[in-house]
């Protein structure tokens, strides 16, 4: 069956500048850390990837501390600070926080105190992108990178974090940014790497093909993804809109990320969703992916105001560069005769209920 | 030129086996926690590349916990424990442990309570392997897994950990191995992954390289790989000692891993050799790679009670399945000229004190 990936914001299929670029770095043998000519060749093509991602980044004269992904990344800076948030952040950063900022209904969180707060750029649910207030903390940039232009400089945060498999680099690798020179105390220990922050023979490969793929997002951004992407979003969401009498979109009229729509149908469980565009070919999630394969009602969508009934009625879609209109199109035809099918039984249901 | 790596200790040469397994991995969309067709596949491929590591360990049954690589899975399963430990244990081990274990001259370590220590299995350096006690809490098995027949089974050890980059896998994998279902508090959260023992995406592609290269070393120690590397190591021993009177092999009367050689020359800097040696084509190091790029005197020997002027002027020549004899012969050639210059100097040197 011809499948069609719709789950971009889950991971990102890997680019072919990254996979390129991970080839070569196989050939790369030596550790980074051995003073012969294989450790300083490897030594180099670390360097030339962090700086590759820095500018990606916006980042130029910050300090990229390799890790193992955003995850790894945001326990590494998070931990033991009890730094305050919202219920919109991702599990890797509410692990660590008070989850006890306000959202509105449109998804936007209301900062009290930035410099003791962590804000993400954007939901990986909703594509709601926050404004950052300036001296915050720590930001989850995981989502946001590559999607739409920032620059980790003017943002005005002392930290940050993002991850190499949602902009098209593979996954198992990540970076925290912070301004040069921040005191971070490593949680993995035992070896000098990344100036004493985070221990530990580094991924070559994979940040190798982190960086490529951070370039090669960077690139499309300037080529005008954004744009060819919200014009691919908003085709599929008017095309749900008139074919669906109940459908809402989480977050619609909050500035967004180009590639995301949460779709919300009250009374159609989105697990129920999942399955049935599953079996039609498509690659859909309900909330974020998450580790035990099943699927909890959205704290994203409650945060907003969503009734907790309704937050598990929502399924995501998310796209990315390679994304061919035209499957979403298909994909809108899918879902719609879907929505028809649960409509005409639920309505049956309802008729019977009368009699 | 023509360079010859002779430092596989520090890290191995990509396996063809898992540069084609990761290839394959790279085609592989879909996060390994997403219900879809595509996440499943991810799930599936990382499933099964934890038994063909279970396997090539001796660990069925036992649980394999993925990390970023050997010193995450040390943090994981030792961070405030405060086990004992001895000096030759690797940096990611020493972290956290309290180095209060006797050496003995033949880097043996004395073990008191085993339940409350961690001792490696074989020593990066000297290759000199231990007899682990029963009952022992944590080994760092990272250097033995794939040069020396073993299994975890069988070791009568609570928890193991290993890398994939020191048997041909990629840098920035590697895992902890406990006893199944073991109580192991996450260090990096937010996620279930890992039966909630360590939160993150799962690294697809190195895993699945590690796998391949897991299983390709334990194929080659099936054909007899141990034998054909001790044999060759053995003849450089032999070559040196032939040619340089004042040569000593620290370990060598322990049973010790195939592949590794340590080489004391006392009064010629491990430092200046490996750069000669460097310059001269070859890839050597003096002590463990450490992150600064600088060399500092083993505590390894020292803790084998070589005086610590003399623990700098060790080198380790560490070779592995794909080391071509001849360039072994190539190197003892190389060092016992740059040795005789080394030795006309030196005894230059003296002559002209002496007048």
């Amino acid at each position: 069956m011809n499948r069609c990936y719709l789950d971009w914001n889950a991971t990102a299929p890997l680019r072919p500048e990254a996979r390129a670029a991970m080839i070569e770095a196989a050939e790369i043998t030596g550790n980074p850390s051995s003073v012969h000519a294989e450790g300083r060749a490897a030594k180099s093509a670390l360097e030339r990837a962090r700086e590759d991602i820095a500018t990606a980044l916006g980042a130029e004269g910050a300090d990229v501390i390799f890790t193992s992904g955003a995850t790894e990344a945001a326990a590494l800076v998070l931990a033991g600070r009890d730094l305050s948030c919202a219920p919109v952040e991702h599990a890797a950063v509410l692990a660590w926080c008070q989850d006890s900022l306000a959202v509105d209904a449109g998804g936007q969180v209301a900062v009290a105190d930035p410099a003791r707060s962590c804000l993400q750029l954007a939901n990986s649910e909703t594509g709601v992108i926050q404004d950052l207030p300036q001296g915050l903390a720590v930001s989850d940039l995981t989502q946001a990178f590559g999607k739409v232009p920032f620059a980790f400089n003017w943002l005005g945060i002392e930290a940050g974090f993002v991850s190499a498999h949602k902009l098209g680099g593979p996954r198992g690798t990540g970076a925290l940014i912070v301004r040069r020179g921040t005191a971070i105390e490593a949680r993995i220990r035992g070896g000098g790497q990344e100036q004493g922050r985070r221990a530990g023979t580094e991924n070559l490969i994979g940040i190798m093909g982190f960086a490529a793929a951070a370039k090669a997002a960077q690139n499309d951004l300037d080529q005008g993804m954004a744009e060819k992407l919200t014009e691919t979003r908003d085709s599929l969401m008017a095309a749900l809109e008139s074919g669906a009498g109940m459908v809402t979109f989480p977050g619609r009229d909050s500035r967004r990320l180009p590639n995301t729509l949460s779709i919300l149908t009250p009374g159609w469980r989105g697990e129920t969703q999942v399955m049935q565009m599953d079996l039609a070919g498509f690659a859909v999630s309900a909330g974020s992916a998450c580790s035990s394969g099943k699927v909890r009602p959205s704290t994203v969508l409650t945060a907003m105001g969503i009734a907790a009934g309704q937050a598990g009625d929502a399924i995501r879609v998310s796209i990315g560069p390679a994304t061919d209109p035209r499957d979403v199109a298909r994909f809108a035809d899918a879902w719609l005769a879907a929505h028809d099918r649960w409509r005409q039984r639920n309505e049956g249901r309802e008729t019977a209920g009368k009699v």
